[in-house]
């Protein structure tokens, strides 16, 4: 008994195999075919399936079975079996070999088969179950698109995990068990044939640290042996003594990175052993399958909001009080986060992003954190997490964080259309410098890597090493309308315009308003400790140093906007101009050491592109512009740009929260939103 | 003057801006448009193109020149310049704009332009020359196949080479500098103008590792300064007082490899200068040409035979004659290669193939070597290569080297297509272990991560570990084969094959020739020391342990020739079985703490399958079997499958050249053969 490809039938006595069900094998009829026999017929038992392609019919008799057909060298007869067999040789393929124009057979070759099953199967067809194929060529090959196919895992994001290692047992609730893919393994066939057999379970070394599979403890729901995982590569199952069938569970270590593709291969080998020390053991047969770990997935500013994370014990209860109000309106729950007063909630929105993973079976909400502070254990949010969420960190290898490397810095477009290809969960939107100086900042390499790596929100690098925070999230924001006609995207990009605040000051002067001032209504010590003092519309358009600064600052915008059109196919129309001023200073917040000369730029009042979406609600920071009839003129002009869209706009009265400390104070509040309704494993790369 | 994505015209005076040639700008027209006006004219100087999609004419009149436009709000006007400005301002556009049903207009906008043209310009039709594109997104996006575009480098492969990273000046011959991509520098404007701006051509620190960018040394036509390479990834330019056009010459340092995707990008930032140190400097344009550096592509034994290398000196006369003459027949040169005599010529099939690399303006062969003597300085093949030949290496990370990792373990298919998807540089195949156990051999994982990275030629893994030497090229050969009809692959697939050498043997046994013995004709000292003796069809046939012991080969054979058939898309018609016989013995050549009680495959007589192929003439090594009517019947079988098909079978004389040291003496020749005509870029992957 043998492994086959192919099997070669004999007429002096009868062949004997052992066939994997599923595997098409050849049958060699005409090798022992008596000389002038010109025709054959043949016949299986049930579980036996033959297919002979271009068959020629000599002779059909008359039930129309048993059809006499045209033997010929290089035939590809082909026979596989459709379910194990319950005993040795049960099955069976009997060839007649016919003489021409006889009825009777001149001779007969048989063929007796016991048919195994070895199979590992996964969920290949994307659908939330396992699901059992033959096709052992799908089953190693993983493919992107709407008609494509392929298993997925998820990573482990639990905020409390690293310890998972060192264990070779585990208990997982049932909860949690959820989130692993399934992998059955199945051996099928009779015990006495079984027991010659060695099953051996393995991956290859750098695989198994990117994944985990536990193996169920016998009689035991919610505890796991460990099999395959970091260090352990290789898992030989207990001697085969009747039929398997198991439910083994993986979950994947990390994402995908500059590393590491995502794929993760496991096979098993069904492995005959040997009777006699002259022969070695042979190798029986292979499955292997190949799984993909999902991608982490960020969410643009033009998701519905379903959570909002705050710190309420801030001193800045304008803002707070605003944001609970906006939550209320558009249904979001506040999730209150406790933050060390010192640290003013600044890492909430500034290191954090919230994110989700999908795989058919399960999507998992996450915090992504690229930490400013080197102590992750001190970390607050990750117990203040929502229940399920999950907390995903990237550390630097020296420990070195930049301003670059945070969130702010990170921004995602929503769904756009390109020169034909279609980025249906949006492109990632990164800050840099654009061409290398001694003072150029850019996201550190392993970061950048890691976002091009997850495939799916292609990159699009912007230049924003202009800006003294160099975050993109200073000159620009995406929000959601509602799609009325077929050339509406269902967004608008609004940029920073210091072009259109000039315009606007200067009409409101030629309207007679230029002794009107920006920052009446804010305190003396506030503007002082901001560096601001109260200016009127006459003074700014006066002052030619800042007109040019705000040229230079016009120009670096522009230029984004150029890569912006071309990379995420924008028109005209997609883009909202909304005035904002900006001032160039020396870089602060850093050792002399490290002090240039260059300037940067920071907004001079409150960034009214640093606004909080949701949905139709936005918060916008109150910029304290110059009250016109009663009214903000910027404010006017915002609701005038923006209502039309059917936004209502609310102005966050709070410029401690937008100004102190050089705008690195920012808005305090985090979004969690709903994930895209687009699966990812159907994008077309 | 400005770098504008959008120009806003004005009223109130002329604007002016500077454009880069070729890039799109949008014209803000409504913006200061008249109160009332409903209409507009628009022209330009004749480098000026304007272009307004979806422009609604109110009035055309007479001539049919200089229509008046319906004017409306976020209107997407654009133009762009076709020329660089020979002059400041020299270029214009103007704008009238009218009242309803006016002809004479209401007020007038001017625009003065200056254009620059700032381009970094290659090969990206892949046509052999440097092409001018502005469409700047595709230079900076490469694309694979028949419609894609992307230029490509060449990897300097000279065997004499890797000084190059010390100097930063070099002296290239004019036929080396024909290896090398060219990349053209443009910068053409008014001088008064170009002189306000700096110019930086970069890379990333990465990438800069990877590829060398040389720059003519003013006034001599062989110097050049290495201006990017490893160590160097930024360069400013001299302060530009005039134009500049000048050829950059690129290579690259490297294969894609597991780390490194192929893929280098240059930029040129041009950077206006600050006048005034309130301002910064500013990114005026970017300009990114992107790279693939050419894949290593291994030949398969089917393409036409060039040049043979072949070590005269060798003992084994029988050989080498034989190949001398072959290589006559088949129209080849022969390249003579001095080689130590204690080494017997071993390394040079096994340890290194002929390979090439490719870019539209060059091919260049090259050897790839898999190196198992340690000292790479004592090589002799790299002195002895004809002029041109290249010579790339894989070092062993820990200088260990196995039998897998040799070229015998390495073999490409012909061209192939399967389940839709083509491969016209055929696949590679690469034998392994294919499940862990202790005595488990594997090709190192950096070479196949090297061979998959290559990407045109996607690997197959066999299963190889059962033979001694461990290598797939003792199992299997490909043959190339006259297409006569659709169905025909223009090759065939020759398998090892035990069965069909009983089916022999028993054939000429049944015909009364049982007394007939195998190595009648070999020396007895040469039969002693390998382990053989004079044995007759009977007593073959009645060893069953060899019996079983072919059984198990066959096996293991048919393991890869059902792979083979998945992978390949193989019907039975393109697989021809040929009559070999192993034996299984320990392991030796090994070290006695190495030695495992696992037994291993080697020929029992000299290996059918290690034919040396010269398109239809064929050497194949003699196997002395038995003698039948003055014939060797196994020759007269291979014969007999082979001649059909219009190969002419020479048998190579010589029992010690296959026999000696277990095989693992082989061929001691290797061929340059001619690479496909395919070209690599043009794969659909």
């Amino acid at each position: 008994m043998s492994y086959q490809s192919i099997i070669h039938l004999s007429l002096d006595k009868p062949t004997r195999a052992v066939c994997v069900v599923g595997v098409e094998i050849t049958l060699d009829l005409s090798g022992c075919a008596p000389h002038k026999c010109t025709s054959f017929t043949i016949s299986g038992s049930p579980r036996v399936l033959v297919n002979i392609p271009k068959m020629v019919p000599v002779i059909t008799n008359e039930e129309g079975t048993n059809t006499q057909l045209l033997l010929c060298d290089s035939m590809d007869v082909l026979m596989k079996m459709t379910a194990p067999s319950l005993d040795i040789g049960e099955d069976k393929v009997s060839v007649a070999y016919y003489l021409p124009d006889e009825e009777v057979p001149m001779a007969t070759a048989e063929l007796f088969l016991t048919g195994l099953e070895v199979s590992l199967d996964v969920d290949i067809n994307r659908r939330g179950q396992v699901e059992v194929t033959s096709d052992i060529w799908a089953k190693k090959n993983w493919v992107w698109g709407p008609r494509g196919w392929g298993a997925i895992l998820l990573v482990n994001c639990n905020p409390d995990g690293k310890d998972q290692d060192v264990d070779k047992t585990k208990v997982f609730l049932s909860k949690e068990i959820k989130n692993l893919s399934q992998m059955v393994l199945s051996v099928q066939g009779p015990s006495s044939v079984l027991k010659n057999y060695r099953l051996i379970l393995y991956t290859s070394k750098e695989e198994a640290k990117k994944g985990r599979v536990y193996r169920p403890q016998a009689g035991k729901s919610d505890t796991f042996d460990l099999v395959l995982g970091p260090g352990w590569h290789t898992y030989t199952f207990a001697p085969l003594e009747s039929p398997l069938k198991e439910t083994l569970y993986v979950e994947a270590t990390e994402f995908p990175s500059a590393n590491f593709s995502g794929l993760i291969s496991y096979s098993v080998s069904l492995v005959e052993e040997s009777e006699n020390t002259l022969i070695p053991e042979t190798l029986m047969y292979k499955d292997t399958v190949v799984f993909r770990v999902a991608p982490c997935i960020f969410i643009p500013s033009t998701q519905v909001p379903l959570e909002i994370y705050l710190c309420r014990e801030l001193q800045v209860h304008g803002f707070v009080n605003t944001v609970i109000e906006l939550s209320e309106k558009s249904n979001s729950q506040v999730a209150s986060v406790y933050e060390d007063p010192n640290r003013l909630g600044r890492w909430l929105q500034d290191e954090m992003a919230f994110c989700y993973t999908q795989a058919p079976h399960k999507t998992i909400s996450l915090v992504f954190d690229t930490p400013r502070v080197s102590n992750l254990e001190d970390f607050p949010m990750k117990y203040s997490l929502s229940p399920g969420i999950g907390y995903v960190t990237q550390l630097t290898e020296d420990g070195k964080v930049i301003t670059m490397d945070s969130i702010g810095n990170l921004m995602v477009s929503p769904p756009v259309k390109v020169r034909g290809r279609e980025y249906p969960l949006g492109r990632i939107l990164i800050g840099g410098s654009f061409y290398p100086s001694k003072e150029g900042r850019d996201m550190r390499k392993d970061l950048r890597d890691f976002l091009y790596a997850q495939q799916v929100q292609a990159p699009v690098e912007l230049y924003s090493d202009w800006l003294m925070i160099g975050h993109v999230d200073e000159f620009m924001c995406f929000i959601p309308t509602q799609v009325k006609s077929e050339s509406d995207k269902g967004f608008r990009l609004l940029l920073a315009s210091p072009r259109s605040c000039y315009q606007l000051f200067q009409e409101k002067q030629k309207e007679g308003y230029g002794d009107m001032a920006l920052f009446e209504e804010v305190r003396e010590d506030q503007l002082l400790s901001n560096g601001r003092e109260v200016t009127t519309i006459n003074q700014l358009l006066d002052n030619d140093i800042m007109r040019k600064q705000n040229d230079y600052v016009e120009k670096c915008i522009n230029l984004n906007r150029d890569i912006l059109k071309r990379e995420l196919g924008l028109l005209e129309r997609d883009i909202i101009h909304i005035p904002q001023l900006f001032c160039l200073e020396q870089l602060s917040n850093v050792p002399p050491t490290e002090q240039t000369e260059k300037l940067y730029a920071r907004p001079y009042f409150p960034n009214l592109l640093q606004l909080i979406v949701m949905g139709k609600n936005l918060g916008i920071p109150k910029p304290f512009g110059p009250q016109i009839k009663g009214t903000c003129c910027l404010e006017e002009r915002i609701c005038q740009l923006l209502e039309p869209l059917g936004f209502k706009c609310t102005f966050i009265n709070d410029f401690d929260c937008y100004m102190t400390e050089i705008g690195d104070f920012r808005a305090c509040a985090n979004i969690r939103r709903v994930p895209f309704a687009f699966k990812w494993w159907k994008i077309v790369l």
